[in-house]
């Protein structure tokens, strides 16, 4: 039953393959096993590549160690295992012999490159690109049973958020807040991923990637704590900003600009609009406050089987917004040797508007 | 002065790029931006490229976000930063525009395919290549102060498996069991690196590459704790395999032919003898016991800024120990269905032999 929702995925693919006269597009990304087999890979330097041709069975190559995992999947896969030792780079070529030798052959972005070379190398003439519209028009539009797992992925992170705002106080480090919030993850059963979250105190949250670390947090700092998690290969993302002790004017009148530039995102999100428009709109927002120059990253990423995926909200992108899409909504200030604030949800476009996977308040907090 | 360090490692990569007259190198897994800039990226979807050119000053390309990471290597370092929307390929073009010609460009395995096709497209008379032997002959040498590094890593695992081990009992699930490893490796400091520890409890134990699940443990099964962490930018990696209840005979057996055989090939280390050679001693060991079908991957890997790396240990690998190599030893029986042993410890190559990183007794324990 599971396995069937898997197989049609797969079959969607080989039609979209088969109308672009695409002979098989290779996967090698962790996030699109877990998407087409339901199987969510170490992703360590073995070689694991699925092979779905436009026509017939797909095929994969796998680490040995890791083939009981895809045997429900026989005789639907056709499994070919490699032990240590051995060339993997082979078994490839040894499925490239077995496709129509005119047509192009797509990748994924998680191919290595050493594939692309040895296969360049081995079929002078063969056409190979990194092209994924076939996979992510299918992940893009989340469907019912996505949605379920993406709210089940937001509220455990609503969940973690409370006891870590909780823990922040002077003296206590950057790393120990991040230690409330793997723990309460692992607790309700996901996967703490990324596997650090970022908490980044005063100065450090000007960082937007910050990596989380030993500071101490001391009064006076504003907090960026922005984390996730994996439950049923489905994540979560969410950003919030407090504040130890009283916040100076400046302070107050960042978090304010940022709130609304959240606020009014969320608003405009209807299908039709181009995906851009959300962008400008935060952007636009903060720059008319004055800090344009200090949000220098783009509004929001897609969520689903990966963390960061397709639909990207930069303002170029005019792709419009469809029911079952799915994003963050991350505007952020970082005003570089002082602090930051950020504030992200994600949601999922519905005919009525976005639905917001997480809901833990956006008032400002100060401890 | 750290910088010095770093700034040394890059001039020793390039006296290795000219002296193979190769033009440049570009690195983009995370592990070399740990070990060449004392950074550790966060490794997601954006771009981030190092080109050390085998004269003159190294380039960065790096997303804008992530700029201020790399600001102390000015001016060692010419640094590139892309916005959200702009095409990064242009900045990799750009540097390609300023190497010779006529010498190919070696790639780490990080840079990612779409880089490989990009510049094959752009530069059709260039050779790239991937070939890493310029770090990765500095990266298998361990200095002093890595050793240091690597054994405070090993430390830290030492003393995270003691308290998930006296957590092993009927009814906790295996993420029960990873909960407490990575909550003392997160108090330790440490990151849980791989984030997911290896709980593979009775069957699933039959999986080297299980993923820890919701399984809970109950009499009689043997349970395989697989784990490490990161600190300092170095890994630890230890296995220890526990039985809960009285075992049976069998098991006993397997887990004194696995023991036998981890202890053989540790005894076995010294300078100067193949790599190949402990795996076979190892594998030896566990064919004459009748399991050799059973021990289905390599002996171990290297460690280091990276939890697999150089050298591999493979029985095909003629390499010679080095004094300053860090791999694992880790031999494992897996019988399907039923259940897995695996032991593994990291050690150095000394002069005198080998420097265990972990001491954790490997007597069986059972509970």
């Amino acid at each position: 039953m599971e396995i069937e929702m898997y197989l049609n995925r797969i079959r969607h693919i080989q039609e979209r393959l088969s109308l672009q006269e695409i002979g098989a597009q290779f996967f090698s990304a962790v996030s699109n096993f877990a998407y087409l087999l339901g199987v969510r890979p170490l992703g360590l330097e073995r070689l694991l590549l699925l092979s779905i041709p436009g026509k017939g069975t797909p095929s994969l190559i796998v680490p040995k160690l890791s083939e009981a995992e895809f045997v429900d999947f026989v005789p639907h896969l056709q499994i070919s295992a490699w032990e240590d030792g051995e060339d993997p780079l082979m078994l490839v070529r040894a499925e490239v012999k077995q496709l129509p030798t005119d047509l192009p052959i797509s990748l994924d972005h998680g191919v290595p490159a050493r594939v692309v070379l040895d296969l360049l190398h081995a079929f002078p003439f063969l056409a190979v690109r990194i092209e994924e519209n076939a996979i992510n028009s299918l992940r893009v539009s989340k469907d019912a049973s996505e949605i379920q797992l993406l709210q089940q992925a937001g509220a455990i992170a609503d969940a973690a958020i409370a006891p870590a705002i909780e823990g922040c106080r002077s003296g206590r480090t950057e790393l120990e807040i991040a230690s409330i919030l793997i723990a309460s993850l692992l607790q309700q059963g996901a996967e703490p991923d990324p596997p650090m979250p970022i908490v980044a105190s005063g100065p450090n949250g000007a960082m937007p990637h910050h990596r989380t670390g030993h500071r101490q947090l001391v009064e006076g700092d504003a907090v960026v704590i922005d984390f996730g998690g994996r439950l049923n290969h489905y994540y979560s993302d969410i950003t919030r900003t407090i504040h130890l002790g009283e916040p100076d004017p400046e302070f107050l009148r960042v978090y304010d600009v940022v709130r609304t530039a959240h606020a009014k995102a969320l608003a405009a999100i209807k299908p039709g609009i181009p995906l851009g428009e959300l962008d400008i709109i935060a952007r636009d927002h903060i720059a008319r406050a004055g800090y344009g120059p200090y949000f220098n990253h783009r509004l929001g990423h897609g969520l689903g089987v990966d963390v960061h995926e397709e639909p990207y909200l930069l303002s170029s992108n005019r792709e419009p917004l469809r029911t079952g899409m799915c994003f963050s909504i991350e505007p952020g200030v970082y005003l570089p040797g002082r602090f930051g604030v950020r504030i992200e949800d994600c949601v999922i476009v519905q005919d009525t508007g976005p639905l917001l996977l997480t809901w833990f308040p956006t008032d400002l907090m100060v401890k």
